[in-house]
């Protein structure tokens, strides 16, 4: 075993960024370019810009009709109209014609008879009023005067920007210029995507691609360099070529302890390392550096990390370089290089109170960053975990914002009131259903189908719990339906039992779902000819977690064959396609779940009996828009044909409502 | 006097967009392109993405560590260690390496005790504790399972998503093709931007630029034209050749009654005017037709009518093509072209409830549209009217939102709570130092020293009123301070008596500002030989607006010399700048102002005498963070520094705080 970094130092979050931003210090400082007005949309302004001509530039006719000087008409009555000449005492104008002396008024067309005409055109205009002098005349510098200033300095252009950026006779700006950001990958093992297929040990290359849009929303240009191997001279030169043509380097991944982590020593020769190892979980093996006077960040390899990372250390510095600070900064706070450092890591992010579900044990002496999704259940939002670890990109995609729990403060309980960052707007977070429970296909089809019917941003979002877990987040008013699919082995019946149990004082509604057929799902072809429930004892069995339908729907089967329980496993499955997965990479012989799962990795299926999929509900939620949406999707015919394709479906009952009373 | 189209017709904004959008029918469909996933930040899905890959895509090491079989180490305990060889019975890995049979645990290398070592690498480890099966490392499809449905539907593109999309394999997305858009600017006068000089008549081309942004924002691409002379035959082929190319065609001007009018008639040869004419204020002479089954629109030639215009008929139809209509489209409302239909302007806009400031006649049977200027003031947002006319771009820039008077409201009452729709975020607003009263370069200068100290959002936002106008909007709780100059003829003092007899019941505060020199604002080398205020009788002066502290500084000047009055003029000034123009373009031989506005058009001062301008506000105004800020530069080098430069100022209270006591 080669010599590890296992001396990763845990600095502070923000004195890691203070320290960094103090060995910075006046390097980093923006640089402007010049652009054409009209390709200036959303660049920001380095400087106030002042008119270079008036608008408009002489004298104006307001209105289509006719100039005249108003003196000439002052003797005009509605019973007494006089008559003017063409050319001497009048003129006609349109919209935007000079008007110039000796006329001094404008008279709309509407207002004017024509009288003689000559030729096409009549030459003599009779008038029943008199007009004031400058009526209808749009004077010079009536809406821009010359060297008046017409927007302000650190301004984003904004399209009526560059109308009077244009009209001002200003063709080009002085803007911050878009740092230039280079994202190195690197690591042997690193491949592209978009290969047919892979050998073991390949991974896609995929947080390029994110961070280099990262740097796009920052303001800032993104080069994405191809994935540089585990070999410390590539390295040095890889980086030594990005430094001299951008203005900051981002080394994605090997900055941690493995063997072939060379980045901290690449960087410490070239430069020097700030800093290396962060209190902060996910996110710790960030190294801090200057090379050349700029700044080099190392990214740690795993996708909520490097997120976290690049929102804390590298954004800040994008921000400041590329201007659009100033605009992202929150009302009431410092700077953003201070609120970074003062431990807000996104500068643009709305915060909400939320009541955060589950308790959570963080780290002692690191700053925990946890994703979330956010409900919106009667006025109050909930604030729910969502991943299991820094590994899981899905995390992010499904999270609506994180919380942070501070140094020291070891962790949130459940029920506590915590801040919230939000990564989406806060209308798409209170337009949607919130479901947590069972998992199924259907699930995702029908936040799809909400997406789709443009119904002015409602949307569906679920979540994995299980069914019991869904009841129980229900009880605690975290979602406004629970999908579950729980047999009761009393009576046979499924679902209304457990409702009761678990809302004894409580009215309730069973919204019903689909029939779907469970069963075992195994190896393509078979190998290990599992018939049923009575193989499973001698094979490799992968176990949903405690708490699921299906695992229930396991134990049940195995008891009404006269079998013992299935010994318990650290290893648990926590959705359908976990299940498939296992059975599919080999690391399993078989596992409980439904035929679309086993479609989806082409496995075989042996089924064992239907179930029913229905979604517990309270009575007061069923008049809410988006669950009036949930249902009438529910039985349309889109949602059906989208799943009779999954197939194991059936939709006999679906979108009934079962009123479930309180216990007298 | 050529034929005229007078006979615009009035439709009503809603029965307007609906005749055209059922017209257009099925025709207004979105198109689809295929884009490459690490391009396609911001794109819209159109159509679900399921992952082609898992990852991880093999059984992968969670951590830098060691490789076991679990079974291996279930005897180790503390104070009894096993022994692993290498090889056999662990291998080193590093976080990302594939875990292969009969490896099935990883432990962390801070975990693991190094014993023998052999060339370089330790073959043996020792551990104290046993592992469970599976620990530590990441199964197939921990994060993504092949077949998962990674993102829905119309589903805009984040930087998370494009690493999620390449982790799962997808290179390539399907998404709207954002709509071509041709804007056809018309007019003879028509030049471009950025000549030295003009001609008296030619108007600068500023609308185009504008429009083709506001393309942008909507998700479509749009195309500039060069200006099309008023003439039939070129104004038919520009549109023909456009419409091959491009799915909507937008000409500018040239759709309301003036002479050289032909937009309408070449749009009826070509295909079919749906719409000449609609029921709004300002806009009435839009023009909504078809031809070769697209959407060609006659957007009036005045900027704000331009920009509404656009937003109110073609934002909708673009939305929809580029698919950003569902993100746009606010909770429990309809589609945005249902919304657009029930008179919401624009799709993403918040709206807050203001108080409206100061009454206003609407036209009957037409919907109008003001601009407004949004303060927030102990806890009330005021909205007050900016912009006295649809030729006013620099309304628009300065206008925070705008609200609608309905058809047949005929207007809006002073005090009345009215809906803004908001331009600018609300956070913005909410920053902001209000001030209302009068005009001096020194309020320019003060909003970019705001922006430019990088102090966390606040901003610095001044609407002219004059003097007085200044106080009333104070009285009214319009804004935080009032910038003023009122001198008492009877007892020479600036400001503080006119705070006292406004303000009878209240405690003030004023801010002591600058001295300024006023003056006579006349022509460069000052031909009429103007040497004072008696010589303002005998040529054409322009006025300032009553209530103005420069009206009041003129006629004490004239009293003091024992002259009557200047007879009062149907056109005044209402600003220093605007005075300058008047007499820079010789409408006007002099007129009352600063020294600044004198250079800044290059032109011959008079100096009169000197004044006193400064700022009254309400004490608990002054504990406001935004109101410390602008202490701050109010009394800072930077400040006085760029205001030396227009000169004309000094400085030596500037700071100071004079309270002023309620009447016992």
């Amino acid at each position: 075993m080669q010599a590890r970094n296992l001396n990763l130092k845990s600095t502070p979050v923000s004195a890691a960024l203070s320290a960094f931003l103090n060995a910075l210090g006046s390097s980093l400082s923006p640089r402007f370019e010049r652009v054409e007005s009209g390709e200036s949309l959303g660049r920001i302004l380095s400087q106030a810009v002042y008119a270079r001509a008036s608008s408009p530039m002489f004298n104006a006719s307001a209105m289509d009709g006719i100039a005249v000087n108003a003196a000439d008409t002052a003797l005009a009555a509605a019973d007494k109209p006089i008559t003017l000449l063409r050319g001497k005492k009048y003129q006609s104008v349109n919209t935007g014609d000079p008007v110039r002396p000796p006329f001094n008024a404008v008279i709309m067309a509407e207002e004017v008879r024509e009288t003689g005409m000559k030729e096409n055109a009549c030459d003599t205009v009779e008038l029943r009023s008199p007009a004031s002098p400058w009526q209808n005349i749009r004077t010079v510098g009536d809406d821009i005067v010359r060297g008046e200033m017409l927007l302000p300095s650190r301004h984003r252009i904004q399209p009526v920007d560059i109308g009077v950026l244009l009209a001002g006779n200003i063709t080009e700006i002085d803007v911050f210029k878009k740092p230039r950001v280079a994202i190195i990958p690197t690591g042997t093992e690193i491949v592209k995507a978009g290969a047919a297929s892979y050998k073991e040990g390949e991974i896609i290359e995929s947080n390029g691609g994110m961070l280099r849009a990262m740097t796009w929303e920052c303001g800032g240009g993104g080069t994405l360099y191809p994935p540089v191997a585990d070999d410390y001279t590539l390295l040095r030169t890889a980086v030594k070529d990005a430094l001299a043509t951008h203005d900051m380097v981002l080394v994605n991944a090997a900055s941690s302890a493995g063997t072939e982590d060379y980045t901290a020593s690449v960087l410490a020769e070239l430069g020097s390392v700030i800093v290396h190892g962060v209190a902060m979980k996910p996110g710790k093996p960030v190294i801090l550096a200057i090379v050349d006077n700029k700044p080099v960040i190392g990214i740690p390899g795993y996708p909520v990390a490097a997120h976290l990372a690049f929102n804390i250390f590298a954004a800040p510095l994008l921000r400041t370089l590329s201007g659009c600070h100033a605009e992202n900064a929150a009302i009431g706070t410092a700077a953003p290089l201070h609120r970074a450092l003062a431990g807000c890591s996104e500068g643009n992010a709305p915060t909400i109170q939320a009541v955060f579900s589950g308790k959570r044990a963080s780290p002692p002496k690191a700053r925990e960053y946890i994703r979330v999704r956010v409900s919106k259940v009667d006025d109050t939002y909930h604030a729910v975990p969502v991943g299991h670890g820094s590994s899981s990109a899905m995390s992010l995609v499904k999270a609506d914002g994180f919380c942070v729990v501070p140094e020291n403060k070891g962790g949130l309980d459940a029920g506590e009131l915590v801040p919230v960052e939000l990564y989406r707007p806060l209308a798409k977070i209170e337009g949607a259903l919130a479901a947590i429970g069972a998992e199924d296909i259907m699930l995702e089809i029908m936040s799809d189908i909400f997406l789709t019917m443009d119904v002015g941003g409602f949307s569906f979002s679920s979540a994995p719990a299980g069914s019991i877990g869904g009841l129980q987040a229900l009880k605690r008013g975290e979602c406004h339906i629970a999908p579950i699919h729980l047999l009761d082995e009393n009576s046979g019946e499924y679902n209304v039992p457990f409702i009761r149990a678990h809302f004894k004082d409580e009215d309730m509604a069973l919204i019903k779902g689909v029939r779907r057929t469970l069963g075992l799902i195994v190896q393509k072809g078979n190998p290990l000819n599992i018939k049923g429930v009575r193989d499973l004892a001698s094979c490799r069995y992968i176990h949903r977690q405690r708490g699921s339908g299906t695992r229930v729907f396991c134990d049940y089967q195995l008891k009404q064959a006269g079998l013992p329980a299935l010994p318990p496993d650290t290893r648990e499955a926590t959705g359908q396609l976990a299940v498939a997965s296992a059975v599919s990479s080999d690391s399993a012989d078989a596992g409980l779940g439904v035929l679309a799962a086993a479609r989806a990795l082409d496995l075989d299926f042996i089924p064992l009996g239907t179930e029913e999929y229905d979604f517990a509900c309270r009575p007061r939620h069923l008049e809410l828009p988006q669950t009036k949406l949930f249902l009438k999707i529910l039985t349309s015919e889109a949602f059906t044909r989208r799943l009779e394709k999954s197939s194991g479906y059936t939709f006999d009952r679906c979108g009934d409502l079962v009123m479930i009373s309180a216990l007298p």
